[in-house]
C-alpha cells in the first residue's frame, strides 16, 4: 500500500502560510553554539526563577482544586483585573476586566482576531516590514496584504488612508511600540491620526504590543486604542515582561467583540493554561514588578548600546540603522546590491547568525535589510558577532564593486 | 461617533461556528449550585494535587532557565518520548517521539488538523451524535458535514463507505473510545474494518481519544491508528488522565504530516506551555501512574453504576440508554414526542441540569436524547438528580398523552 500523499490534500489556507526562516535558523543556531542575533529570545538571566517557583508552590497549596480543573475560556478573573487596572492607570483609559481575555501569548490573540475577521481575499493593511509570526497567522486566512511603508515615526498614514478607501478591507495589523523587526515606534501624533482614520473609515486595528514594558528611557506613548477604543484590539504579553515559557498574554477588546472572540477561542483550545495564570497573578501581586522591569530595561539598554557602538565602529558608513527606544531588535539597511540572504550564508560559516530582512515582508522583498536581536547575547559576543558580520559584509562589497 | 457594528464584518468561517450550549449552561449551573450532569468535568477529588505541587517545585528548581524560555513548537522531548513509549508498548505499535506533538488539550489538535485539511465545502464524515468541541472546531473551516449513524459497536461503516466514495471528502472525525456524548466504544472488528476503508479510499481519520485511560473493566481495544498508521492522527490528553487545568494533550501523526502540523501550529501560538509540560513529565516519571489511574477508573465506575441504577429505578421503561464501558458520559433516548430541550427547562426549575442531545448534532436533530455526565457529582446527588429528571419527564409524558 502506498503512503497517502498529503501534499495534494492540504487546505488552500494552510498552503498559504509562509515558512518561518527564524524557526529554521534557530534550530541550526541552537545546535551549534553560534553567536545568535537571529532569535527573539528574552535574556534568561533576567527571569525571576525563584519568585516563580515560590508562586507556583503558593498557588498549588491554596488553589489546586481550581487550578487543576477546566475553567472559563476568558481566563482567570483576578489576572484579567490586574491587567485592566494596570493599563487603565498607566494611560488614563477606561478598561474593565470584562474586556480582557487571556491568550497563549499575544500570538494566539492575533490568530483568533484573524479568524474572526478575515475572509479569503479581504485586504489587511500591514507594515513593511512586519512581525513574521503575524504574517504567518494572518496568511492562514488568505488575505490580500496591503503593505504600507514604515517610516521613522510609524506607518505612512497617507498610504494607510489610500488602502482604507477600499470596501473589502476591514483590518490593519501594526506593532506601534519597538516593532519586531525594525525597532521603530510610532510618534504620539501618528497614533492619534491613525485612530482618526480608523474611526472615519470604520476599520479595525490589531494593535500588537508585546514590548510595551521594555523601553530604554521613556515609557511609550498611549496606544492607538486610547483614541479609538471600539476600533482596536490591543494585545499584550507576559513573555517579555516576565518569561515566555509561561505562554500567557492577553488582548483588550471592544465590548461588542468580546463574546465573538470568546466563542472563536473556545473552538481552538477551550481555556488558557490555569497553572501559569495563577502563578503569574501571584507573582505580580507579591513581588516588586517595577524593580524587575527596571532591571530588564537597564540590561536591554546596555545590550542595545553595546550593539549600536559595535555597529558604528565596525560597519561601513553606508550601512544605516534604526534607533529603537526599546524592545529587543535593531534593523540595518545594507549598501545597494548586497543581499542579506547571501551575507548570512557567509557569517554562518564564521559562527554568527541573524535573520535576513525578506522574512518580514509579504512580497519577498527586503533582502537589503537585516534584523539583529540584542537581548540574548553577552556584551563581548555582541562586539565579536557584529565585527564578523561587518567583515563579511566588507568582503561582499569588494566583490560587488 | 457610532460604534462600529462588528456583525457585518465577521468572517464567514467564524459565523459558521455554532454556540456551545454546554458552556452557556455551565455558566448558569456554576452560579446556582445546581446538581449538574451537564459539564464534562473530571472529578476534582481525584486530582493528584500534592504530587503536582511537588513536581512543580522540583522542575522549577532543576530547569527554570529552560522552562521560562521560548521552546520548540513540537513540545518537550522527554514528554513526547514518554507518550510514544507508553502507547507503543500498550498496543504493540511503532510510535516514535518524532511523531508526537504536544498540544493544548486534544482540542487544539482537532483545530489544527481541521486547518490543515479543510477547504470550504469539503466533506467531513462525522458520527451522529459527535463531540460538540469538535463540531465547533471543524465548523470554523466550513466543511459539509457527512453524518453517519453511531451504533452500539461504533459508526455504521456502510454509511462511512458511501461517503468515502466522494472525491472532495478527505476527512473523518471519530471518538472510538467511550465517546462524548454517547459513551459508545467501537468494537475491535469495526476498528480494523474502518482502517481498511481509510486505506482503500485514501481518506484521513482524526481519531480523538481523550478517554483512553478511563475504562471501567477492560482496557479499550487497539486504536484504528494501529491498522492504518499513515491515514490516522491519533490524539490523547492528560486532561482526564491527570487534570484538565494543565491543558496539555498530544497528537500522534504520520511522519509525512509532522512538519505541516508543526508549521500550522506555530502560527497559532508558537509553542506549548513549558511549565505544565515539565510538571507532567516529572509527575509521570516520579509517581505510580497505574495506581492513580486505577483509583480514577474505580471511582468513575462507581459513579456510573450509581447513575445507571437510578436510571433503571426511576425512569419509565420506554427510556433507553447506552452502556458505556468507560469515559464520563451516558446517553438516554426519551420516549417519542418528548423534547429534551423542553425537559431541561423543567428540571432546571428543580435545580438539575443536563445537556439536550441536539447540541451534539450538526443538523439540529437529536432532541429526543440527553447527555448525562456522571464524573462530577456525588453519589447521593446522582440519585437525587436522576429522580428529579425522571419525575419531570413523567409529567411531560402525561401532558403529551
Amino acid at each position: 500500500m502506498e503512503k497517502p500523499s498529503f501534499e495534494k490534500k492540504l487546505s488552500k489556507n494552510y498552503r498559504n502560510i509562509p515558512p518561518s526562516f527564524v524557526r529554521n535558523i534557530l534550530n541550526v543556531a541552537e545546535n551549534k553554539q553560534f553567536i545568535s542575533f537571529a532569535g527573539g529570545l528574552p535574556n534568561p538571566e533576567l527571569f525571576p526563577a525563584n519568585e516563580i517557583r515560590e508562586s507556583a508552590n503558593a498557588v498549588l497549596k491554596e488553589s489546586a482544586g481550581k487550578i487543576l480543573q477546566y475553567a472559563g475560556s476568558m481566563g482567570y478573573y483576578p489576572l484579567r483585573d490586574w491587567i485592566a487596572k494596570r493599563y487603565a492607570n498607566k494611560y488614563s483609559m477606561n478598561i474593565s476586566a470584562d474586556q480582557v481575555v487571556i491568550t497563549n501569548g499575544s500570538q494566539q490573540a492575533i490568530d483568533i482576531l484573524a479568524r474572526l475577521f478575515i475572509d479569503h481575499g479581504d485586504g489587511v493593511v500591514i507594515e513593511k516590514p512586519s512581525y513574521l509570526g503575524a504574517i504567518q497567522a494572518l496568511s492562514a486566512y488568505r488575505p490580500e496584504f496591503c503593505q504600507v511603508d514604515l517610516e521613522e515615526d510609524g506607518a505612512n498614514l497617507w498610504q494607510v488612508e489610500d488602502w482604507f478607501l477600499k470596501d473589502d478591507l476591514k483590518l490593519m495589523y501594526a506593532v506601534p511600540n519597538a516593532q519586531n523587526p525594525s525597532g521603530i515606534s510610532y510618534s504620539a501624533s501618528k497614533r492619534k491620526h491613525l485612530a482618526e482614520l480608523l474611526k472615519t473609515y470604520d476599520k479595525f486595528l490589531i494593535e500588537d504590543d508585546p514590548y510595551n514594558e521594555i523601553y530604554f528611557e521613556h515609557c511609550f506613548p498611549a496606544p492607538v486604542k486610547k483614541y479609538a477604543t471600539n476600533n482596536v484590539a490591543w494585545t499584550g504579553s507576559f513573555s517579555k515582561m516576565i518569561a515566555p515559557g509561561l505562554r500567557n498574554g492577553w488582548v483588550i477588546l471592544p465590548d461588542e467583540l468580546v463574546p465573538h472572540f470568546d466563542k472563536a477561542k473556545q473552538s481552538t483550545d477551550l481555556n488558557p493554561n490555569n497553572l501559569t495564570q495563577f502563578v503569574i497573578q501571584h507573582y505580580l501581586t507579591n513581588n516588586d514588578l517595577e524593580k524587575h522591569l527596571q532591571a530588564v530595561q537597564k540590561k536591554y539598554n546596555e545590550q542595545y548600546q553595546a550593539m549600536q557602538e559595535a555597529i558604528n565602529r565596525f560597519f561601513p558608513g553606508d550601512v544605516s540603522c534604526t534607533t529603537p527606544s526599546g524592545g529587543m531588535f535593531t534593523w540595518l539597511t545594507l549598501p545597494a546590491g548586497i543581499s542579506s540572504v547571501d551575507l548570512v550564508q557567509e557569517t554562518m560559516k564564521k559562527g554568527v547568525v541573524f535573520v535576513p530582512g525578506n522574512s518580514f515582508y509579504t512580497d519577498g522583498s527586503g533582502q537589503e535589510h537585516i534584523r539583529l536581536n540584542f537581548s540574548n547575547a553577552h556584551l563581548p559576543e555582541i562586539e565579536k558577532g557584529i565585527k564578523i558580520i561587518a567583515s563579511e559584509l566588507k568582503k561582499m562589497m569588494v566583490s560587488v564593486c
